[in-house]
């Protein structure tokens, strides 16, 4: 990589894949979930994650180039953590907390890319590109924070409480 | 995993894993970087690094259990994009731009983590370890806004503006 607008379109491709896996993965984490607040969490962001890569489509439209992913090792860490946690834990209130905690390692690996992407969009004069990064990256905050409410109102303590009265 | 605690424990470990290897990471990424704000950024972080090492030593003796990592795919994953910079870009003052970007998918990595165990310890009445977490957290927290000061100080415009006089 020679130029910004290669650094550029090389992170743009990797988050374009990012958010592809994130697509497939969402649905799986749903449907291991027990608890309603978090299954409808995951389900909502998804839909947000499938604009998130239309959105990403127009950036790749914005700078002449075809949409493509590359593959993304972090990302692909981090679900293989998720999925981790569903095969090792059996009790569902247990399993849901490390599900969240899970999703909340994308959702930071995320925010850190689009901070990344927004600021090199703007220093490339692709303002379009930054406001929607701008957009996508709100959601993100949002979805995490989300997600620490639910984790702190009700779901940690019940992934406590169960698996010892269960004993 | 049948309990808490034994999630506790084992994201414990996950995280001492990717402190280990950031410990051994932040030096060559200090090495290859060509601005000494960056630098420096990254030597003040690796000292930090080391006391996180400990204080994480600290709560494996709070729980009774000797300190032992396990493997964390996310943070090779995240790791290994940084490597790929390096590789791949040839510029130094771009080169700059891409591994400062890395660095805060790493910070972002574990600021998700240490939010999660802040919380998981006061659940579990483990208070001195939930301090101890949020000291880290906060530490993390700083470093990635120190990141970014940094390159939208000045960083990023070099990126962009050296490999383009250079052509």
């Amino acid at each position: 990589m020679r130029s910004m607008d290669e650094l550029f379109h090389s992170l743009l491709q990797d988050v374009y894949y990012a958010e592809k896996q994130l697509l497939k993965a969402l649905p799986k984490l749903a449907k291991k979930s027990t608890n309603i607040n978090l299954q409808e969490a995951f389900a909502t962001h998804r839909d947000e994650t499938e604009e998130h890569v239309t959105r990403l489509e127009k950036v790749f439209d914005l700078i002449g180039k075809r949409p493509r992913g590359k593959m993304c090792d972090a990302i692909l860490g981090i679900i293989a953590e998720g999925e981790e946690v569903i095969e090792d834990v059996r009790d569902g209130a247990l399993r849901d907390a490390g599900i969240l905690a899970a999703a909340q390692a994308a959702e930071h690996y995320e925010i850190a890319r689009y901070g990344t992407l927004r600021e090199w969009a703007k220093l490339l004069g692709q303002e379009e590109a930054a406001d929607l990064f701008d957009k996508t990256l709100a959601e993100e905050k949002h979805a995490d924070e989300l997600l620490t409410s639910i984790a702190v109102g009700g779901l940690n303590e019940s992934a406590n409480e169960r698996p010892q009265a269960a004993e």
